[in-house]
């Protein structure tokens, strides 16, 4: 098979890769109906994160099962499966209170750029679907695989309540739907911080009530007026950043919560700075596994429909372009289809 | 009347000072029947923080009010009254969600080792007792000024819920007043990390099932062993050193939550390993004022006996003893009677 394989900064190139077969017996094979290109994925692509030898790209999925090995019990061929870009166990002590991406057995999928996949550890990592999705729901499907599950985690995270007033900081596909699940918590005020008018067209489209474009103290400083000085309850940090982690530490309340989960970068927070912040720090790597079935649900009842953050989608062929896009900001989040 | 002044480190002097007055129309004075030296204390007697000028001490406190501001209308002469550290007005949008330490008027309270005080916004500040406690019940009230809502913040700024396995790092009066508020709270398993046998002696009668000896990386390999490789539900960091931080973060299980009140001196935490802890970190200055009518009536119920942590009495004129055996531990907390 032909899939996206990254070979440095800029050098994405789409090629001949292995077939993916059962390794493990706790293995599952799926196939892929479609795949796409995470924001995460420009890390190593701009060259912030080192690539030290060629990597078979792409860590969110969903698809049908082909092939399953002799140690999985609760799925079978030709179910509609999504998971996580972390395998887990679901049966540990992390995985029980529901941080399946600090699971004891985690293991990393990779290589969901192209037509199949090989998922570790297939009874704790994927979720069958009741039904097979309709083709029109199947991007929101991909979605939930990892950026629907990620801002819904930092929602979560940032503790967000029915009524609250709400800040999300990046508006990547994260960001965007952190501010749709803010909505579905019952935020009363979104404020969405963005300058990219059809980013800023997409999070009004998600719920948010209000756009502030000011970035760094003079983003908070706005922030503090629209919030008659007081601060938001709830802010989600989807970048990453020094700077946007910091912006999201003084535009809380004290006593508010940030919720954290673009990867950090050069982050250091300063103990003094927290402690007089007064606020409630959490975050990481989302443990999408934990929300998997509920966003199912609201996925197929159409109550939430996150695959609206794809707005390029290109046949897998295309993948250096569908890079490119999104590292040129002009495609919020590339489909592509195998 | 004569009060501790600190003129520089070690340089603690018992001297003539001036009568508190009413300067502001919302301001109390109240009379001191006994008074405490604070672990922070230690911060500028031991010169790691500057005192660029003598510095009048104490910010710990209970007493008799003696006499009102013409704007202060709900307490009257000779109510016995408990207050914090930090002067709140208990109506702004800070103090309405608990956060009086935040409070958009906040003043610090500062000179409370001395007979007498002046207490800013004495409406907002002072909590009166339904009775007068006895004498024998005085130093509970006045380690409820402090160090007993402060081991309380911790506790539950780290969430510790009824059965939990809790970590309390630092074995100072907040950190064994941390063990207590756990113990309170239902904590199941309560391990105290402490090298000193006085200190440990007390821990295990306030409610910690284990003690741990080792420190660092150390310290953090023997709470895994104690809890099954997974680490505590919710640690309590009581101490406000970069080393004690990471301590506590290292051994909170994934989802956990560190509560930490030690006022951080040198502490910076990096992005990245924070991020894949995945913790919750909540903390700052205590807001007492939040939890002073709880825990008076706990304190008057004999359910709490928070001033055993005075292991030291002195007259006031010794005060400069009282630091000197707090700095060298030799004594957990020293009260003084003006």
């Amino acid at each position: 098979m032909r899939g996206a394989v990254l070979y440095g900064p800029g050098d994405v190139r789409f090629e001949d890769r292995q077939e993916p077969t059962i390794v493990e017996p706790t293995d599952a094979i799926i196939s892929l109906p479609v795949t796409c290109i995470c924001g995460s994925d420009l890390w190593p692509y701009r060259g912030i994160q080192a690539t030290p030898e060629p990597v078979a790209m792409g860590h969110e999925y969903c698809g049908f099962v082909e092939e399953v090995g002799r140690g999985v019990t609760s799925l079978r061929r030709g179910q509609f499966v999504i998971g996580s870009f972390f395998a887990s166990d679901n049966t540990c002590p992390h995985c029980r209170v529901g941080y399946h991406t600090s699971c004891a057995h985690k293991a990393l999928v990779g290589g969901a750029q192209a037509p199949r996949l090989r998922v570790p550890l297939a009874d704790g990592t994927l979720v069958a679907t009741k039904d097979v999705p309709d083709t029109d729901q199947i991007p929101s499907m991909l979605a939930l695989s990892d950026v629907m599950g990620t801002g819904w985690f930092a929602a979560d995270a940032a503790n967000v309540k029915p009524g609250a007033t709400v800040v999300v900081v990046g508006d990547g596909a994260v960001g965007l739907l952190g501010v749709l699940s803010a909505k579905q918590m019952g935020a009363e005020r979104i404020i969405a911080m963005s300058r990219h008018e059809s980013r800023q067209k997409l999070a009004r489209e998600f719920g948010a009530t209000d756009i502030v474009t000011e970035r760094g103290d003079e983003g908070v400083e706005r922030i503090k007026q629209l919030t008659d000085g007081v601060g938001a309850d709830s802010v989600l940090e989807c970048v990453g950043t020094h700077e946007s982690m910091m912006q999201a530490i003084k535009s809380t309340r004290p006593g508010g919560s940030v919720g954290y989960v673009g990867v950090p970068h050069g982050v250091s927070l300063g103990g003094q700075q927290l402690f007089f912040s007064h606020v409630h720090l959490h975050g990481g790597p989302a443990p999408v596994r934990r929300y998997l079935p509920q966003l199912i649900d609201l996925a197929f009842a159409g109550k939430i429909n996150p695959g609206k953050v794809f707005d390029l989608v290109l046949p897998l062929d295309q993948v250096d372009e569908g890079y490119r896009s999104m590292d040129e900001r002009r495609a919020i989040k590339t489909l592509l289809r195998p």
